[in-house]
This record gives structure tokens, C-alpha cells and sequence, in this order.
């Protein structure tokens, strides 16, 4: 794949959150499809940053998380992506995992308190009750291995990404001791501008649309896609509309296929909004 | 509505939480229903617990959160209803509405540190960000609320429910501090036995069925909808079937109506698995 500034030896790609996160090693992930150029990660506040960065021209590209396995939709991102400009170029599969990470030299016997994101502290609540540590909130993973290795509390560990263990010269007590295995972030990749298409690879395209809360509405909408191998369907009140509704659909397919342009064509004249967000390889394996 | 042991005075409600929390508000708005009865509001630690309840017979009825209009669906809850005996015999949709709540004669200026739910510190961040407050995370909001009561730290305040700040003697410095208005949790009310039915109020059913990830497959199975609403529909991947995928949707219809027996049938014959979680009447308004 080629982007524009690529004479540049740097792609700088914006993600949110600090080194470490699952989101940067999505971003990392990218390395593989950009062979001949240094890859550099960059962390943003906010999901708006993020999108900020790529259309500032600050970032080439930009990963978003947009559902997660266990906890679903990222609907603020989403919406995001909804009035923005940018594409989705691809997609990326993250399998999350949790490690216990601490100051080195920590026993685990000695380990009382564990800091991370509500929802790591819930996706590891078996592990932590098993060891009787208290699970204590924090923003993010990647942000409470930061802290702890500032602060190197006694009887404190966190749960977070190997990298971010590695990063913040963190132990890691105790591997993967998630719960639930079945753990994967999805993020698309963000682009200004379309990519050269691959046509030897799959392709996925992903599109939403609004629909009025009419008996038939979404049938006829989607009646098209009949051919077509639909991968996700979403639907979501809409803010600003009472009784109406925005669908998100993922199914396979390049834009250039004429069956998927059929079933575009027939879309657009049930929707009364309607949006490409980006037609993209599809994700072959999980990385993480 | 009756339930078998309607001779009882109390109404036992489950719900996650402890007092003061939206689920909460979700239960004691089920006293207008219920006239006749006293409602006990039970607080349980997880959502487990709160099915539990029911099932065992601790609880007449349970209250669920499935969605939000934010954040989007509850999975963990949706999960387990899926394999649960319980149904959907009603639906209550809760505004949720964020307090800034501290100890009595807190001046607002002296707040440095706000507790709550990263999520509720997330839709406040406009808020606290003017006022130059700094989020501190906690497990929930009437958690954060309860535990401000009690320690009485200086400079601090939390965001929660007005509920809980009645509940927890707390004084509300700031109203509705949230920055979007769109806030809306969406609850399931479950019981273990079916009510009778009001047809003069307009019904809506649930179902979930799964489908293999092949050409027109979700098309062939949605195709009985064709003359009935479809108020959501959502798809998640089968954690324990690759390439295979659950579908959650809600129309509007009773079971008892042969339009909607129509579109079930037909269903059942495309689907791989199947289920009917509930029928009930639609919520007409907003509560809390």
C-alpha cells in the first residue's frame, strides 16, 4: 500500500491512549503492510484527536477501536465516524490480554491492591477474588502501568498489555489471567484518502445508513444484500430523530463489485442517509 | 399485572447495585404497575446474582440493563439471558440525569476531586474540565456516593443519581451536569412465569436466533419481518462457534398476533438456534 507523503521514512499513525495500550499495538500491527517505512505511533487524548491528527495532516493514519467482543460497539467512536471525512483503509483484530504486572522484585503473595480499567478489573474478577486482591479503578491499563511504575507502591500491581509491562520496566507476575478468552478488540485504520485496492485479497465494506421506524423499512433497505455475506448489522436510535434509526452493516465485498454496487444502488433509494465508511482488506488473523 | 404470589404484600424487585443507582430508579418505577403492592427494591453485586434471585425465588421480579443510548448494549446482561429460564415481561427505559453531590456546606468552588464511574466522569468531562475538577474513577455512581457519606473527604464530590444523594444525605451542588442530553438506559423487566396479557397496550417482542455466516442467510431469516417493525436488530459473533453469529431483535407485536406467529415460524426454519425472549408492553415513557 502507498500513501501520499510516503516518500517520508516515518508513518506516523494517531492512536488514543498512552504506549502500551491495545490501541498501539493495533497501530503497531501496521508495520507488516508499510515494509519500507518506520512506523510511528503517536497517542492522543481522545477519540476526536485521533481523528483530528490524520485530518490535520498531523498523522498519515489513524486506528479506532469500533466493537470489542465482550463489550460491543464503540458507539462514541463510531459516531465519530459518521461525520468524518476520513475512510476506513482496513481493519485490525486485537486479542486482549491481561497480564499482572508490578515493581520488579514484587511477590505475588504480596500483591493487595491491583489498579486498572473497570472493565479489565471485571474481565480478570475471578483471578483477583481467587488471590484475594482488592481491584482498585483506574483510566485506563496502559495509564495505570505508568503510574504504578512512577509511584512503585508496595503491595500494588495492575493489570495491562505485555508491552506496556515492558515499556514501564513492570514484572510480569502472573500471564494472561483474563477470564474469558474470547477477548478481541476490532479498530479500523483511518486514512484521508483511499488506498490502491488489492483485488487478490478479500475485501469487507462497511456503510450506514438511517431508516424511518416503518414496518418493511429495514427489510427492503437490506434486500439487496440477499447476495451478499453480511459479517454485522446495528442498528441505533438516532439523537437527533425520534422513530428513526441508523443501521451499521459490514458485509463482504469490494465497492467495485457489481454485485456490490447493486446492492448499494438499491440501498440508497429505501435510506434516507447513507455513507460509505470504507471498503478494506479483511482482517486474516488477530493480532496481540 | 399479577404474579402467582400476589397475595404477598411486598413486591421483591432485584436489581445490580446498591441504592441509589439507576437500576434502582429502573425498579421502583414498576410500583405503578403494581399497585396493590409494596415495592422492595433488593440490591445484588452482579447481574448473575440478580437472575439468580429470581430464579431461586428470593425476588418476585428482576430488573436488567440492556442498552444504553451512549454506550450501547449491555452484553454481559444480554449473555445471560440468553441461557437463562426467565423472561421479558416488560421493558422500563430510565433517563439518566448526573448530580454533583457532596457532603452539606461543600461550597462548589472548593471541589478539587469528583468520584465516579469512568463512564459518568466521561459524560461530565465538559463539566468538570470548566471547573477545573479532577475525575477520580470509583466502581459505580451510588457506590461513589455512598462512600463520600462516609468518609467526608474534604475538597471532594461525586457524580450520581438525586436519588442517591436523598438516600446518602449528600447536597446537590450542581443539577444535570452531563453533556449530552441522549442518555437513556434501557431495562428488561424478567420474571420466571408469563403475566397476562393487556392487548389494549401496544406489545413489543424479543427474540435471539443464530445464523451461519453464509450468502443471504440473516435476509432469508428476517424476510418474515417484512410486514412487522423492527424497533433493533444487532449481530455479534458466536464466541463458541467460529464464523457463526447471534442475532438480538425487537419488533413491535405480540406472539398472540399472526402476523408476528408468521414471521416466527419462518424464522425457525432458516435459524440454527432460536429463542423468544420475551413479550411485553413497549415503555410510553421515560423515567428518573
Amino acid at each position: 500500500m502507498t500513501l501520499s507523503r510516503s516518500s517520508l521514512s516515518s508513518l506516523k499513525v494517531a492512536f488514543q491512549g498512552v504506549l502500551g495500550a491495545n490501541s498501539e499495538i493495533a497501530a503497531l500491527s501496521l508495520a507488516s503492510s508499510w515494509p519500507d517505512r518506520t512506523l510511528e505511533p503517536m497517542g492522543f487524548e481522545d477519540f476526536a484527536g485521533v481523528l483530528e491528527a490524520v485530518e490535520t495532516g498531523v498523522c498519515d493514519l489513524a486506528v479506532l477501536p469500533v466493537e470489542n467482543s465482550l463489550a460491543g460497539s464503540v458507539l462514541s467512536a463510531i459516531d465519530l465516524l459518521f461525520s468524518s471525512d476520513l475512510y476506513a483503509v482496513g481493519e485490525v483484530r486485537v486479542r486482549v490480554r491481561h497480564q499482572l504486572l508490578a515493581p520488579l522484585n514484587t511477590p505475588l503473595e504480596s500483591v493487595k491492591r491491583v489498579y486498572s480499567h473497570p472493565q479489565a478489573l471485571a474481565q480478570c474478577a475471578g483471578f483477583l477474588k481467587k488471590h484475594g486482591m482488592i481491584p482498585v479503578p483506574a483510566y485506563d491499563t496502559a495509564g495505570a502501568a505508568q503510574d504504578l511504575a512512577r509511584s512503585k507502591e508496595v503491595g500494588a500491581a495492575c493489570i495491562a498489555t505485555a508491552r506496556a509491562g515492558e515499556l514501564y520496566a513492570l514484572e510480569t507476575l502472573q500471564s494472561d489471567i483474563e477470564d474469558e478468552e474470547f477477548n478481541i478488540t476490532r479498530f479500523f485504520v483511518l486514512s484521508g484518502e483511499h488506498l490502491p485496492t488489492h483485488l487478490e485479497r478479500p475485501y469487507k465494506t462497511s456503510v450506514v445508513f438511517a431508516v424511518r421506524n416503518q414496518a418493511g423499512n429495514l427489510i427492503r433497505c437490506l434486500n439487496g444484500f440477499a447476495q451478499l455475506n453480511m459479517t454485522k448489522i446495528e442498528s441505533r436510535p438516532r439523537r437527533d430523530r425520534p422513530w428513526s434509526y441508523l443501521i451499521y452493516v459490514d458485509f463482504e465485498g469490494h465497492t467495485e463489485d457489481p454485485r456490490v454496487q447493486a446492492a448499494l444502488s438499491s440501498l440508497m433509494s429505501h435510506a434516507s442517509v447513507f455513507k460509505v465508511i470504507g471498503c478494506y482488506p479483511a482482517a486474516q488473523d488477530e493480532v496481540g
